[in-house]
């Protein structure tokens, strides 16, 4: 299908996250921040097998102020980890975002990477526009949804814009705005312990119980297969934060301060593995994630 | 009793944590650090007007490297709160700490005030020495122990030590140290959400969680009675975290970076209250805090 019927296409059925029917078929991979691009990359290497034989990967430099020397680290990365071809799409307006040359350079692809910096920049380009459709599309289909730092914070359907962590007097500190979605019901933060965002993460999800708070380490991913569990990748830790069962809130009284009493925290390493449907965890070993991934190169390659 | 004499009690029978018989009655306030002292004032005069008429309030400023400035600040503070006597401990030594002048300066004093700095400065200066003894003696006996910051952290029995808050990777990053114990089975953690340092608490507690964390906000005190209850003063807030009923903890394996499961976080603010036999919060308005605090002040002052 050409480009500009394709765009067409795409415009009369817009993909938005509240249109979903059953769930995506794709895999999303959301990324601390400082993955390693130079040394092992194990986190790029499970998003690189994750893209089948001959994949393709397109890397959305949106987010970032230095668009061209990113771009080049993540050619090099994924280029090193035997991806067969990798593309860019440097975005920087909502005309790019809806032009025939987008929509193209989308066409074939297994999987996208959204590299770091502003989380808003990329949601205030992209956010209804072809190319999120198209990408949606991608990730229902089967595909790969990854992304690092702002670009794993905008995953979420709603999320932290703020760099405030001073979060206790939460009723004035947060900043939220609507994300890409493709993370349901869970509000992902990164730079997680590196930065100290448990305070802040708390704040925002108390605001809404309904949303799992997700807090992702520095050189570590969770990766989530079909909106349904997810397991963890990596170096540091993610953090489950689940004020569901809470008992007492005094957000939306006149208190300045937040109460909240209950609030179960979850801290997952390598291999453990999270239940979003019935939101448990449970303990793997850090090998046995390995094995996963080394399964997963072996299919991906044939060998 | 002269000094002399005194001090030959104390070494006779030193004060020491573990040598506690009855609950003490006194009162420990621990701040958050950057406690208001010189516009409202609310947690220094919730420590003044616990000091009964005609009180004596005796500072520690041996963890500060700035200790007649710190000193200074103080001694305005607390005068302008209407404490009848003031006095200044400047320790710089185990020599000082066991020294006459040391015992004398505390003699009839109703509370004691450790300001911020190091917290090792002030263990290590007077820990198991006769100013200790007299301290612990106070606390016993229905006085008041405060501390802010570092001053805070040390009333633990085992406290924190290390700047360290990239705390996923628990098993190498966290420092601790014996501390003075005025705080039982509670780890006091300061700065907190300023400084994000719950994870590092968290990894703390996690090594033995019959050690309750307890992270306080800036300018934020909690007040802990007869070693039993504590109730929230001030703008921020204090963070409860209890791994009593976590179900899965990977502390003691192979594996580097933490897992646990079922951590139980609570947030209080002014006026909240926290049952440390029971480890249950309770909520509370924060002007009953206030209230609470205008009746001891009328009745320290008879009015």
């Amino acid at each position: 299908m050409d480009a500009r019927r394709k765009i067409q296409l795409l415009r009369e059925r817009p993909g938005r996250p509240s249109r979903a029917g059953a769930p995506p078929k794709g895999t999303l991979v959301a990324i601390g921040g400082h993955e390693d691009r130079v040394g092992d990359k194990h986190i790029l290497r499970a998003v690189a097998d994750r893209l089948g034989r001959d994949g393709k990967i397109v890397v959305f430099t949106v987010a970032t102020e230095e668009p061209h020397a990113l771009w080049e680290e993540y050619d090099s990365a994924f280029r090193a980890l035997g991806v067969a071809h990798v593309d860019r799409l440097d975005i920087e307006s909502r005309e790019d975002a809806s032009s025939d040359r987008a929509v193209r350079i989308l066409d074939g692809a297994a999987g996208v990477f959204f590299t770091g910096g502003d989380q808003l920049k990329i949601t205030s380009q992209i956010g209804d526009t072809p190319t999120y459709s198209r990408v949606r599309e991608i990730f229902e289909q089967g595909g790969v949804v990854a992304g690092t730092s702002a670009g794993a914070s905008v995953m979420s359907e709603t999320m932290l814009v703020t760099n405030n962590t001073d979060a206790s007097y939460v009723k004035s500190a947060l900043l939220m705005a609507p994300g890409l979605g493709f993370a349901s019901d869970m509000l992902i933060d990164q730079h997680f312990s590196e930065r100290g965002r448990m305070a802040r993460l708390i704040g925002a999800i108390s605001q809404n119980p309904h949303v799992l708070g997700v807090g992702i380490d520095e050189d570590t991913a969770l990766i989530l297969e079909h909106a349904r569990h997810f397991r963890v990748l990596g170096r540091g830790g993610v953090y489950v934060v689940d004020a569901s069962r809470t008992t007492h809130s005094n957000v939306g009284e006149a208190k300045e301060t937040l109460s909240r009493f209950g609030i179960a925290v979850h801290m997952l390493s390598q291999g453990d593995r999270f239940d979003l449907s019935t939101r448990t965890p449970s303990s793997h070993s850090a090998e046995s994630m390995e094995r996963v991934e080394a399964k997963l190169k072996r299919e991906a390659t044939g060998d």
